[in-house]
């Protein structure tokens, strides 16, 4: 199987000159066992990053335990941000993950302010037409990245990202290089328009 | 110039089967006009993300203006990523960019800490072994991504890193996946093993 490869990457040298170069074809974001837990996704980092945030909570009351506030960090497959780059909406099998991550403040010479520490938490959303609403929650222990089974139904999660997520149940009010593509092909949620009328000006 | 593509998306199909595809032949991460100003890294937000901070400063004082203060984002070009990883050191033309993005509160239904909103600057940090130093600074007007010219010498951009960045001039302590990656190979500055001499334990 090697001979075809090296035929490959010569094919691709040769366009050469600054030529655009063919995508890559890419594997599935997310594999499961055979007993339909999702595999811990090892190579999120190095997805298509999406946002930041630092200490955000949709409750009244402000989340932040001992540890302090938490940044969250989100991730999304590259070939879902392509399509999403394209027609403002998900495709089925996009894979959307939630890095939570310590705060830290005075780390080396900083002085003020927080960076990034040690990772807390990691939440897969994924889109998937043959579960009940269309996505699933899964979540993993980054110390122990076992497979996770699915975040069964009804939950908070379920339930707050379909009355508020600006697309098809997402969260993309928070993703500032995207919510301008979803105006712009008009794919916001009902739910969204209905809480944010000013999103459509 | 079709045909060669072809012939190469044929090989690497041939692969299939879960087999591990091979890596695209990338394009140079930035490119430069005639008179050496470097073009606007139009791609960034599609490299690999290293970090995020939020009101970071190096100075006594707190650098928030009006503004409140700012997300600082990192990007790095995906060949210098998958470089640091194997070596813990920067390839020559590594380009980090630093985006830094205004912070928000309560936005939709978020009712504590901080989103990230408008771009407010983009920095770009580029290991270029032609330039006095190895390394050069250009600054961006997000407003208008013309090309811009080096940050020339001397200016507190270059001594500040040379003077306490943990790999290389660059300030990989604020990047949580690749210190330990610097640590295991040995690729922590002799400034930075001076400063913080409880990095190596």
């Amino acid at each position: 199987m090697v001979r075809p490869l090296a035929v490959a990457m010569s094919g691709l040298m040769l366009l050469g000159g600054g030529a655009k170069v063919a995508a890559p074809v890419e594997e599935p974001a997310l594999s499961y066992t055979a007993t339909g837990e999702m595999k811990y996704p090892e190579h999120y980092r190095e997805w298509v990053y999406v946002t930041s945030g630092l200490g955000m909570s949709y409750q009244p009351k402000a989340s932040a335990g001992s540890m302090g506030p938490m940044f969250d960090n989100v991730f999304v497959n590259p070939a879902a941000y392509k399509a999403f780059v394209a027609t403002g909406t998900w495709p089925d099998k996009t894979a959307l993950v939630l890095e939570l991550r310590a705060s830290e403040t005075k780390v080396s010479i900083d002085q003020h302010g927080s960076s990034q520490g040690a990772v807390m938490g990691v939440e897969v959303h994924v889109k998937d037409a043959t579960l009940p609403g269309g996505w699933g929650f899964f979540e993993f222990d980054p110390d122990k990245p076992a497979p996770a089974k699915i975040v069964e139904r009804p939950a908070s999660c379920y339930t707050c990202h379909e009355a508020h997520g600006a697309v098809d149940t997402s969260f993309v009010q928070f993703y500032p290089t995207l919510i301008g593509i979803a105006k712009e092909k008009k794919t916001l949620s009902a739910a969204y328009l209905k809480e944010m009328p000013a999103a459509t000006k």
